[in-house]
């Protein structure tokens, strides 16, 4: 059995939820007990603590019906989210307050406290991993607990355990992303005829985009996400600074046109690739031959290809967002910290 | 450390050593010690057996210049592949002798004495994992061993261990997948223009088709590969008469046109896909559209799609052949029996 304790209940808190209602009996018997949520601790809705387990479905059902957690039975504390890692009795604090890429917080300072009370540590959140994950990692070894992060790349789909648990081996010279679904989706709508801002106002609509752009449409996401590639599967101690980063703002229909008429596709391009002993890193508009497996994601699909000595190329495509995906990237972790940790414990 | 001995030192078993000697030392520290070639053992070019190790170096230089073992230092034994298996000092067995889809011998007796003996077992031979895998599994659990076969599906792109340790939990509803290069070869070369029978000549000129291509073109190679993952990802149990099989052989240049025309491409797609509390397999020529990930996928590269509850659709995409990369394939196994016999010793 895992007892989880989620600090933030925002979307993907609620898809974990879902997941967790309707999927618990199977999971359960993947991790050979049932995984339990015991607390739950969100800056807005309220903190709510019950040793011996909330019921998703009680959970899921508050928060729709009064946007809060606060009538709900369980041990109502005025924990805040430091108290609640510390004193919870759980084994896993799953990290999921909001994303800040310029200082990691709060988030960095939720997982210390989890690492440091000898708790296991999922995250989906960015930007604690992509700025200090060298330090975090080193503080969970020396706690003896583990840190998952595979949300932080593209949700649920496997990118990072791909990378980790099978490609490691055959030598993993250079990684190329598409690691954003906005900019993707918009360059795809482009392709279609629509100018940028028509394109990136029907992203807004869709809510693939937020009101304020800037932070996908300059690949400062995929930035970020390029960095947490290098750090985690190259060994390097990147830091934003270092990733050479140039957005999809300046592209034309023109220039998308132009592509498509010599049969390739603009794609911002997330790179890592080992150079000497050192690792580089660059997110910038890339055209793509129409044969090569990045060209045909289209949409909000993100596509990681990962160039090795053994394998030659290897690509992986999958959902990059959303609500149920996201989600599942903590259960992709938590299952990489069973069979770890099964190890330790038997 | 781990002790291997290799039953058949063909292609893939001198992919192996090739691995073995130009990796070693990143090898021994991914698995905490070095992999260790105790014995081989070839049909044709003799056994050599050392407990202390033999050196990949000198088996692949004996192989080259004189075509056989003979004359290596090594214990030189009259020892046949079962005696190998049953009496050398090796903890886990390397199956590599030919693949035999009617009966799986001589691989299901050599793989059923290795169990026996308490040996785990890796392969990259469809024969015995298509045929006999629950009865295989079981045998090993029985013994408290493993048994790895990612090799039997897409050479070292790990499609099992994707679909085991990372999609299982997302409920997989569907596999489909791109599992014979020779045919997807063909119909690419088809698409630019060839009849069939030039690309069959070209795909056998290049080495990707044999002298007698029925296996690859009338789909029994990828109908092997479909029970395969219906029986490893989905808990099935069919045999090879289970699979609606449907060649290559009867689609025309005017298909391939007519297709294109329709902005679609022909490809030889294995299916497998759960309906109720069964699974139903088939192979056959599929049109399908352009923005498809399995469409983009050309030559002798193959591809698998799985589609989840929780992910939708995630894709893989990768080798499917080459005495490297399927050598890389055993590689994949021995680290997944790394990481669950770790658990077992600790």
């Amino acid at each position: 059995m895992y007892r989880l304790a989620l600090i933030g209940f925002g979307n993907v808190g609620q898809g974990l939820a879902q997941i967790l209602r309707d999927r618990g009996d199977d999971l359960a018997e993947r991790f050979g007990g049932p995984l339990r949520l015991v607390a739950v601790c969100d800056l807005l809705k309220g903190v709510v603590y019950a040793p011996e387990g909330l019921n998703p479905i009680t959970l899921l059902e508050a928060v729709e019906q009064t946007g809060n957690l606060k009538g709900l039975p369980g041990v109502q504390k005025d924990w805040d989210a430091l108290t609640t890692i510390r004193e919870s009795d759980a084994d896993v604090i799953v990290e999921l307050s909001y994303t800040d890429l310029k200082t990691g917080e709060p988030a960095r300072t939720h997982i210390e406290a989890a690492l440091e009370s000898g708790k296991h540590v999922v995250t989906t959140n960015k930007g604690p991993i992509a700025l200090y994950y060298p330090q975090l990692a080193e503080k969970a070894r020396a706690n003896g607990v583990e840190i998952g992060a595979e949300g932080t790349v593209m949700s649920g789909t496997p990118a990072l355990g791909l990378g980790l648990d099978y490609l490691a081996g055959a030598g993993v010279q250079k990684i190329q992303g598409i690691l954003n679904g906005t900019t993707n989706y918009i360059l795809t709508q482009m392709e279609a005829g629509a100018s940028y801002s028509d394109a990136l106002e029907e992203a807004q609509e869709r809510g693939y985009a937020e009101a304020d752009p800037t932070g996908d449409v300059e690949g400062h996401d995929a930035a970020g996400k390029v960095v947490i590639l290098a750090n985690l599967l190259m060994g390097a101690a990147l830091t934003m600074n270092d990733v050479d980063c140039t957005g999809i703002t300046s592209l034309t229909l023109a220039d998308i046109q132009q592509a498509q008429a010599a049969g390739e596709r603009w794609k911002l391009i997330g790179t890592v690739e080992k150079s000497g002993d050192s690792v580089k890193a660059s997110v910038r508009p890339t055209r793509i031959p129409a044969a090569h497996p990045l060209a045909s994601v289209g949409g909000a699909t993100n596509a990681i290809t990962f160039t090795t000595d053994l394998l030659g190329e290897v690509t992986l495509i999958g959902p990059g967002a959303g609500r149920i995906e996201t989600g599942y990237a903590l259960i992709v972790d938590l299952l990489a910290i069973h069979r770890k940790s099964g190890k330790k414990r038997t």
